[in-house]
């Protein structure tokens, strides 16, 4: 069971809505939190946005997102920093003290190479970030996207890139829909420990019907999520509990009840 | 490249055709070996299929498939004990020499528990395998499988599992499409060894429409197809190159001519 002051919404969970309808939508909830993406918050325009998310009352839990970082040239690389240093100065701008990370991957780029240029990408950007106190948060996504989204695909991997990396300015983001099958959940976790600065949960489907917009809410899948949610806990992390649900068969009902759907879940199931 | 006389096709391939249209096909496009699939076998018969098969000049490189072990209760659990030992009769009627393994998963049941139970389950079955002559393939599914179809996910946990029960009766089958993406995967091969009997391809698809059903040809997708029959090939197989494609799309079709596309894909992309 988590207490509702811990309930974040990310702003593609309620997609159709603008900034400022999450924004009271949300508050209307009793939600604590919001996880801001690029989209919302560029339709509002960056400096009008921050204004509504400072004057809401909601505690701004992230940015999303940066990533995306292998490319087929050494121009397209370097674009996708700029890219990188545009969104880390939006987060400080709104005051997310997290820009979450979706690596990237491309089609015809070797997982190895990509997964290099990804360490590479980080590191490039690492010292913009450090200067604006905003900390990056790998996340691993589902293999299922290792193909064209990241090649960064178990928490494995994002807690070797750190030790590489070191820790300074980075951290994890987990998510129980990409990770939740993993073998080495539990003891990946417990390695994470302080470096896991990010909990988003929805639930997996069944059947899946799609494989990017048809995550289910808390409680009509198989995930289980208070477990995870337990082992992240042991590892130390207190911050908030995200709700990320991409999921195209809620985007077209009304966003409120969606909102109260997820807001009722949210309690029992997550 | 992969020379002609390692082609062997799965009858899932060509889902519509009978054995007996199978076999035909397949020997008509030069291929040297068949793998088969229950529910063409049971529609033939197994006695006459056993004869199609031992008259049909293409070597019989394995049986589908075994598995599903997971279940609520014990009696769900022992019916699969009872279904496995006639699939490995099946496997042995027929001269194949390997049973590939889909471990299970059901929703509910935590995946922790449901791999103790597919390890006990293979404990199980394995002494009837080792007197049948039959090789049982535990075959890593991909992660998006993990809720109902295997919670063994990961070629890692294969050669744990293997490691645990012994090697003797047992095998890995390593199917391009559900490994890919592991960042071990050149490792846990080099590992597995002779443990491998049996080796899949196929190729992911973007974008994949349909998490079941939208495999793609050799070279419609972004697996290294050759690269990773290369790491299977140091490791030591010599095998039969496998191709299992489920594909709604290619099902509706003309099934010989889509067994011309795979015959000329094999050469160059496998």
């Amino acid at each position: 069971m988590a207490e509702i002051e811990r309930l974040c919404i990310h702003t593609m969970t309620t997609r159709p809505w603008t900034l400022r309808q999450a924004v009271d939508g949300y508050r209307a909830a009793g939600a604590a939190g919001i996880t801001v993406w690029q989209e919302h918050l560029e339709s509002a325009g960056v400096a009008e946005g921050a204004r509504t998310l400072a004057d809401s009352g909601l505690r701004v839990a992230g940015y999303c997102r940066g990533g995306f970082f292998p490319g087929h040239t050494a121009s397209e690389r370097s674009a996708a920093l700029d890219r990188n240093r545009v969104a880390i100065d939006e987060a400080a701008a709104i005051g997310a003290p997290v820009l979450v990370l979706v690596c990237g991957a491309v089609p015809g780029i070797p997982l190895d190479d990509a997964r290099r240029q990804i360490a590479d990408g980080i590191a490039a950007i690492l010292p913009h970030a450090r200067a604006a106190g905003v900390t990056l948060a790998i996340e691993p996504l589902h293999p299922m996207y290792a193909a064209d989204r990241s090649a960064v695909n178990t928490l494995s991997q994002a807690n070797d890139m750190i030790d590489a990396l070191g820790d300074e300015g980075l951290g994890i983001a987990i998510d129980v829909y990409h990770t939740w099958w993993d073998p080495a959940l539990e003891a990946e976790i417990a390695r994470a420990g302080a470096r896991i600065v990010s909990f988003h949960v929805s639930d997996w489907r069944l059947p899946t019907r799609d494989i990017l917009n048809d995550r289910a809410l808390m409680g009509d899948g198989c995930i289980p999520i208070a477990t995870i949610r337990s082992w992240v806990e042991r590892a130390g992390f207190r911050g908030p509990v995200e709700v990320e649900i991409f999921s195209g068969e809620r985007w077209i009902g009304d966003q409120a009840r969606w909102v109260s759907a997820i807001k009722e879940r949210f309690v029992t199931h997550a």
